[in-house]
């Protein structure tokens, strides 16, 4: 592997990438809209952009072999709020690596795009979309481009579905939990993997009551290790009863499948970053 | 039925649809970009309206019971094209529809959202997407935003899933035509239905080679009544034999599903305007 | 045929089917809680019986080829009520079918037993339950116990989903309608098939409207000939919008999908015997 | 239209299609093991031909455009006496059709290649096969292969899974019924077909009791006209109560399904040559 | 968790749950029909009833939060005598509890529920029924109450399917084996799940021979820890070849399958109390 | 169990089976077509004979409890060539089983007669046939021939479809491996199940990235224990950048999938015999 692009480097999980990503390849072109994003590992770049600027992303992707997009508004917003880094976003990375000729698109897709779904279906990769908020509406997006490249184009890509990626402090997360080190497993075997075509993989560690279903996947080889069991049972002494007509307790999408659309989710969540420092 | 709303009103199907639809309701409400659309029908008032302004469509659909919306750029085009009228039009639609308290949307959505299906796959209306143009792109995001605000809100949709609307010139046609006065019954039943949550329907006539399943949309009611044999054997005489290899003859979208990404499909096609006079 | 069996012989299906029945065999016995049922056809005798009586049930279905079981109480209500003759009854006529050696039941079972899934999911004939109401739930644990007796004792049960058999005076009736005539035809061809196992099969015309799949149950031949279609115009005219969110109008079960569990609803709808004059 | 050949044209449904066949295109090679056929139609030829034989074949297929092919030992028997002409024959076929470069295969499977399901099963084109005797796994064996020229060499074929191209004179016909007019409309609609890729259709009439579904093979356009249920209460007047327990009865392959592995079937139902004369 | 009910306290597994479920609670209401159940636990009280008596249950159910149902007659008998505790006794716990205003019902339900199917089908838990005893008849109709009170009422309740929670000493038992060990656990997660709705989820330990799928169930994070491997040696040293077509031995249901309809099973089997002391 | 036959004893898997085979019964009658297979087993005999002579497999499987055929042409070859050791051979083995009263064959299948399904679909046991080669076909020819056998005859069959049982030199078999000791588990579960019916079972270890499902063959109880991740590291490093448009590496079947028919595959692949010593 010559050259990885990773973009949204100086976002929460972004940036818990570069370390790795820069290590399976010659040459990691981190990028953001951030001025600089501090140290840079060995082999990396930085090239400041705007996911919105097709000429940016074409700057960005320029002889990558593959692009690990992770860039976007990362929480519900108004439609016009996330319109150019997510929707307009995500055809421009697709567009670039056409473009550059290169060969797949390693995507931070989301539950949320089947957010509505309620938690006692256990959903597969290949449900229909049932988007929880328009940053789940964006994710939807990104998955019917990203088929169409692949099945118009020949460009690879795989889009991970992941459900909670922060720490476990409310039931949901009991089933909904990606630790650090299986995001970074993840993303590796997405990368590594010789022939994906368009696959859709949801990112969840090997949690007891995991609630989604990754068997159409199992070729990508993604095994987690780490499970929320070991938070239960302080979770759920904390834990009021939920009431299980309402969304956000009974669908897969959580508080976003409770919001209105357009308003904050995350933001009100105080998501701590406790990654383990590398 | 007090108000009514029809954008793309100076479209060809629009223009055929604006005399029927004037009869369901007390007012029709014709939007679109053109200056005027020509002599009104009873009950019928025109406002020149661009489908990517938030603002022009509020004025729209003010006081509206429904929207049938057909507007859009109606062939493939560079997304750059498509983004404002098909996909930010999609939304303004919708929105505008929410704020107003309309209850629902009829939707012009097209076989493209899926064009990329083989056609020796009978393919229902819960298919998970396969775009085959960024056209049918806007498609697939329109019944995602459509089925997002159905069980977020509460707004109803019907998505129309129109194979192709026009004369019957060719193989494909035999299976995929719908007839104008199809058309007409397609969309009164979309709109008279008392109840229709979200929902998917293909709009294609009786065809003895209708390639699309409608079982799942049969409380709609719709029941077509023309059928394109009556033009197979001379079509067939004209057609050389095709390469079953092809998309642009194996898929459902047809040339859609061969064309290059981006590149006019329609404009090509000499698509003559054939309606009978009503 | 020598004797078929009809139960519920005094309501109001069951004693429209007395004359058509009395023809496809040398004996009918009718039966019934009344004490008489007025003039005997051709052919039939009376017997007044509880079903909720196995004694009753064996008197009645002695040497019987197949009994046509229409008779419970006909409404929802507390389940006290309806367990000795809907539930309890529907076990002693597969009890004395099994004992007497009969070769088949053929049931007045209900779109009720799978009255909560919404219309716009067309259900096939092998959906899970999903029983509206306790008038329902005895349909199911009839439909239930006949695959049992079809599984573990090789007797026959064919159960009609009637959906509503009624005049068409709302909304819902357009989908769901059954024409007497069509009662006729489907109980006729639940007889006479040759072999059936145990089978499914919707009763309903061929509405334009409908809202279920008989698909599964093709081989049965049942081939309506009605469609309420003849009575939209003018039940739409009289028609407030409904609300989509209101299961009384999105469910299959209609009134019976919003009422609380235990209370009349089609006491209170007025039906009117509308039977054309035989 | 240049050239089509027709395999077992002296058998009695490879005769009846001789004459239609003849008119659809310039030159119709007829191949069958007898010495001759009788007075040959207008472009016929006839070559005399064993469907063992390779060579033979390959002079039969030399410049075809299609291969209708119906030729085959027409009943149960021994394996070692059907290998000859249906397994090897079959394989012959398609390997003539290749290197000739034939664009299909119209091939004449049957029920039997499903024969086991039971009746009550209403089975789709796509049910994994489970053949009732030599004669229907001969008939799978053919189905895969021909999938595999599709998918390996571009060679099409339609499957027409005939169910019982005879006169109705007992109770399964009344559903398995494929008339002689809707046999020659099946024919030439898979021969006319632009694109088929690898399809399964069954061959039966527009009977009432019609036990299998069509929908997936749609696309090709067959919609029969006849209607076993003119036959119905004179058959069913003449049948005995039949055992459900017995798959003879039970099962679509009806005697096929009951009879030993290896005995004749057809040989005893004293099928009558009943077409009308053209 | 102030209350929980658990009826059937004295029976084998009743009496197994009471100190673990004592202990997830304040109080621990038990409930059977002895006249007592020996030495309470800590938070443990007794109240004598029937179930088949709605006061009784009214009673028992008193205040309590959720209801773990294991009473009944257990072992296939006559449907009079099942009718009073397995089928009314069901109603009278739902019943109650609504009442009462309970969040869940936790249920014994049984394989015996979809005992007819065959062993080599992988069944989900929402296949539809398939009872193969009038016992099992009774975990259909409290699976459809439950499903149904859920719908109507918002009383959420999970349906433990158990396999066999006995001694592994016949070959069917390496499959269907359920620990005591892991039935704890299985009920505690019943318990402890925040919200379920209505679910189904099979009573099953890790065995390497499992013959159910419990996937849509993941959700409630149930993960068995034991094995009946680990008796497979001696268990098929013992074991005489079976016979296939024996629905004893190929069904999921075992000698239910093959019991004739009414007759006591389990209490041929000599099921020793073979429970580790607690 | 008293005699087992082993098919293609002197082929690389054959040979590795006869030692844990011939501790499995009194009597292992191993055969092959050559002349001997060296120093034997206790308890085991050797008979040389001809797969595609029926007298000479009569011979063999006299006595016999259970087949275990492994023996074939191992390659993609002319159809011819496989005609008589893979089709006719096929045939004898079930046929002599059936006419000596044995109870069951365990069938070494193959991945390639579903080898043209795409890897990142995840295939059950129960899809179409999709056969890759005339190898292939050969495999599917034999299962549906043992599902007859079953359906008719009564005779089991495990049809285990081996993946690529070899050492894992290339980036496919990181997926398909099947190691030496799991094919001998897969092998004893397939003998030791009491009762199989027809059934198919993927024979691959407990790969990270194994791309097909065993869920419907669960109640045999294979648990695979190796996992070709641990060679992984090395085999990537050593794989140029693959074609995902190129069916030999897209699709299941590998090499076989983009061979042309008829031609050798694993004469070319230098499979190396690297079987631990025994």
């Amino acid at each position: 592997m010559k050259k990885l692009v990773l973009t949204g480097a100086a976002g929460r999980l972004g940036s818990y990438l570069r370390e790795p990503l820069s290590k399976m390849c010659d040459t990691l072109v981190s990028t953001d809209i951030a001025d600089d994003i501090g140290t840079l590992y060995q082999g990396e770049t930085y090239i400041k952009g705007d996911l919105a600027s097709l000429d940016d992303m074409m700057k960005v992707c320029e002889g990558a072999d593959m692009i690990v997009h992770f860039g976007a508004f990362v929480d519900e917003g108004p439609f016009e709020q996330l319109l150019g880094p997510n929707f307009i976003g995500a055809y421009n990375i697709w567009e670039a690596a056409h473009r550059h000729g290169a060969r797949r698109v390693v995507y931070a897709s989301s539950i949320h795009a089947v957010g509505m779904y309620p938690k006692n279906e256990f959903i597969g990769t290949d449900v229909p979309h049932r988007p929880d908020t328009f940053y789940g509406l964006a994710k939807c997006f990104a998955e019917d481009l990203g088929r169409m490249y692949w099945e118009k184009r020949g460009l690879e890509s795989v889009h991970m579905r992941i459900l909670s990626c922060a720490q476990v402090n409310n039931a949901r997360a009991l089933g909904s939990w990606l630790s650090y080190d299986d995001l970074i497993q993840l993303v590796t075997r997405c990368i590594e993997t010789p022939v994906t075509g368009f696959s859709v993989i949801y990112g969840v560690s090997d949690n007891d009551r995991v609630p989604v279903d990754n068997a159409k996947a199992s070729f990508i080889g993604y095994r987690p290790k780490d499970n929320a069991e070991e938070f239960a049972a302080q979770v759920l002494a904390e834990t009021d009863p939920l009431d299980p007509k309402d969304p956000g307790h009974m669908c897969h999408g959580g508080p976003f499948a409770a919001v209105q659309l357009g308003n904050l989710v995350m933001a009100d969540m105080n998501v701590v970053d406790d990654r383990k420092k590398t």
